[in-house]
């Protein structure tokens, strides 16, 4: 029979509500998170219309507002928190291209197959391979239209871990506001300025599946999910989902993966929490890959958050010095190892590690700040320093014969290039370690990327989950999307990530066509 | 301002369709999988009304209707394919149990804490400790059940890989049938009678977020998934869906770990697809750890399927045989490692890889089967017999003399009861190997089981993606629900599994409040 022709009972139905939509909306509300909200259906008349709605501030928002407004449509770009710009402006500052000006400069020979390889072999072959590689072949693009379009200052390359060649331009700034300043710069120019404290509550998608606009609370404060103002705005064209991960959402994050619950640090601002991905899911994106959870290896216990330890440990000592277990004073890993594989290491060790360098180790390396912080850090107890490798043993209760030994056997390679333990990439500046003092850092991984996220496909368009075609009107970029990292990301590919998914995205949105 | 003092424009909403419910179902059946379908609304009249409607007739669902029906409840069993069973009645035929009668009268110690901490191991800690720790202190009275209601008969202990010890009742009738049987006589006898071609479309879900029912089409004619007459029926207390994974869903499997989408040989049955699983996350289930999905690593490439490899390859060469990488003619890892280990070691291998015994071997072991089969296998082209080792390394091109060392190595070892290489558990009555003949067959990994899926609470309710709280009248068991096994379940695990969680989700189905 056709499917059309269906007995008479499934004709006769009531509505889902007994109310009528708003109110149940409106009860949805009310009820706060706890109960199960039913969809919203369209509104007869909205609180605003614009082309193009882009919810959050960081890299990918703004690289998606930009575009959108390029193209010539309206739009509106949302911030939950006070402030714009999420984790990107917090972020470490370096952004990889692969055969990029800088690295012929330097004589530094790569390609977009190099940086694809070691993306692939960092994210565990989980990639979803035309994602990733569109994150690599307009690496370089990118980066030149952070410089051409919003006068972005590099200072150098850096040589992040898991990368074959170092590859990642470090910004001037030390940080990733060093692009996000610009890019709000740049909007504000536009005429596009974020609306802070405005939440995404609801997305609303009609009976055929498109994405028409949001239901926001405006005046918001973080984290009273049911505070402010309802206000519904239409999108004509598309909304950009570039809400971030959830990496400070332990309810989410335990879900995927019960070890990191409650309890454990994070390098997240206190925003990258799991609500407007959870919207996603219940208006139908597929989700994927959530089970993926990037510890920072980098991190320090002596300090909140991401901190000023990362700088050091990966620019300076991740190259130049050494990471050893004060069990042992054994080296326990590469030191420019992916994330996940020297975060596993320095876990399943068991016992403290430290990363240290020596005084010409700590000249050579790129810290990452553009004055020296030593003494800031010292300060704050995240740094030590020592005028003996003798005063540093009896400090971490290191066995000091075995230091030793681990010292002598990495100098003994340095002359050839070769480090014959663990095959770390030997930069060509490369000197000895044993001139004092030494700067040590404890070690301690914390939650830093959430690889998992909504499906989308290389037009950044979300996918749904019954069919696995793209939803209509709808496009997610940056963390919030799954795929492009597969296990695990490589540093200096979130900015890739972020900046070239939110302009592909933004380019859709404002090219979708108009429903209305 | 209260959350309930809403502007007016969120009151004023068209409904989302602007057809009727009725004829928005109908819209969304013509049109078939390509469009996103729009929730179904509560039909006022229902083609059928039970109080506990279970999905799915493997393991978990007829242990799931077995427990409704006891309970008082009337149930509907439906079944998508034309006969009852799913993977379970093609299984391997093992179901752990942990400090079991059989145990005890072998002299084996074993606990609780021993298959949960084997169970966590092998799922790298990602399992939900509730649901891991209800299955391994339910296992004992598992099985008892399975003996004491069911008349299941056992003719032995397996040591299946992964597992500390022999602890794995192995079924008389070698295969998952031998529960399935029993357990569809039962309902038989208790007046429940599966199903068959009876699909789920749709799960239906009311504005407060309660499932009261279901959408069918009967006289479904699989795959065709527009085929079939819908028929709408009510679940008065509860539906449970034990729908089972996804291990034949290229697209689906695609989506999660991108190496695995078509082409690649699977164990399961032609009906493990992801229809049921998209429909609960389009209603608003949390999908959790959908990429981890398990290769069976005793497979043979010389048959389609499960086929007979695995019985010998897991009953008698893993305990009493070798596995050895043919290029090399050494031995790879523990072949009684967990599932994931064992596969990742033969891909890792990059070679064509042998599992063989000798004679003796083959006559320790449990080879699953009733009779021996060896002749049928031969004949099939997966098991090949060879009088010496120089005949079976001339047919596999395996070095000489590595092999000898292997077989050395190893025999080495057995007085002593030491696997020194691999740290293989040695079984009591272990032997040398050199006896001829030899058998051998030859090692490719193929999908078998699928982690991920639903979450789900002890009670076995399924968890709300918004809000993470249960879904009243959503119950989910077996390999559709996600989290017990972590990154990856051992052997016998699943049988543990399913009818430990489908006898809680049937228990808890029908002792849901009647809501009507």
């Amino acid at each position: 029979m056709e499917s059309n022709d269906k007995p008479q009972s499934i004709h006769q139905v009531t509505r889902r509500a007994l109310l009528g939509a708003g109110a149940a909306a409106g009860a949805s509300l009310a009820m706060g998170g706890a109960a199960q909200s039913a969809p919203l259906d369209v509104p007869e008349t909205w609180d605003e219309e614009v082309d193009v709605i882009v919810v959050g501030t960081g890299f990918a928002g703004l690289a998606a507002a930009y575009e959108a407004k390029k193209a010539g449509a309206t739009v509106a770009l949302l911030e939950k928190m006070r402030t714009p710009g999420g984790n990107s402006i917090i972020s470490g500052g370096v952004i990889a291209a692969a055969g990029s000006p800088l690295q012929a400069e330097q004589g530094i020979e790569d390609s977009v197959d190099s940086l694809y390889d070691d993306m692939l072999k960092a994210g565990l072959y989980l990639n979803h391979p035309k994602l990733a590689r569109t994150v690599a072949e307009k690496s370089v693009e990118t980066v030149q239209w952070t410089i051409d379009e919003l006068g972005v200052e590099y200072r150098g390359l850096a040589h992040m871990g898991g990368h074959a060649v170092p590859r990642s331009y470090a910004l001037s700034a030390a940080s990733g506001s060093g692009i996000v300043v610009p890019q709000l710069d740049k909007l504000k120019e536009m005429g596009v300025e974020p609306r802070t404290r405005t939440l995404l509550k609801r997305l609303i998608r009609d009976g055929e599946g498109r994405v028409k606009g949001v239901l926001v609370h405006e005046k918001f404060k973080h984290p009273d999910m049911e505070s402010g103002t309802p206000k519904t705005i239409k999108a004509k064209r598309a909304v950009v989902m570039a809400t971030g991960g959830f990496g400070n959402d332990p309810a989410f994050r335990e879900m995927q993966d019960p070890r990191l619950g409650e309890g454990l640090d994070t390098t997240n601002q206190p925003g990258a929490t799991a609500e407007a991905l959870r919207e996603a899911l219940d208006i139908g994106c597929m989700l994927i890959q959530p089970s993926w959870i990037q510890l920072g290896p980098w991190t320090s216990p002596d300090e909140r958050g991401f901190g000023m330890a990362p700088h050091f440990v990966q620019g300076i000592t991740a190259s130049y010095g050494l990471w050893v277990d004060t069990k042992t004073g054994k080296r326990f890993v590469n030191e420019l190892a992916d994330r996940k594989t020297r975060a596993d290491a320095i876990l399943k060790t068991g016992n403290p590690c430290i990363a240290f360098s020596d005084s010409e180790g700590y000249a050579k390396g790129t810290t990452g700040r553009p004055t020296d912080n030593r003494g800031k850090m010292k300060k704050a107890g995240v740094l030590r320093e020592y005028q003996s490798l003798e005063e540093m043993v009896e400090d971490f209760d290191i066995p000091l014969d075995e230091l030793k030994s681990t010292v002598e056997a990495f100098n003994a390679g340095v002359d050839k290039g070769d480090d014959a333990e663990m095959g770390r990439y030997m930069p060509k500046n490369i000197g000895k370690i044993g001139k004092p003092p030494f700067y040590a850092v404890r070690l301690s991984p914390k939650i830093h990327h959430t690889m998992g996220g909504c499906g989308i496909n290389e037009k950044a368009q979300a996918l749904d989950v019954k069919t696995g075609a793209p939803i209509v009107g709808l496009y997610v970029a940056g963390e919030a999307a799954g795929g492009v990292h597969g296990a695990s990301r490589l540093g200096s590919c979130a900015y890739a990530d972020c900046l070239t998914f939110g302009r592909i995205a933004g380019q859709n949105a404002a090219a979708e066509a108009d429903w209305g």
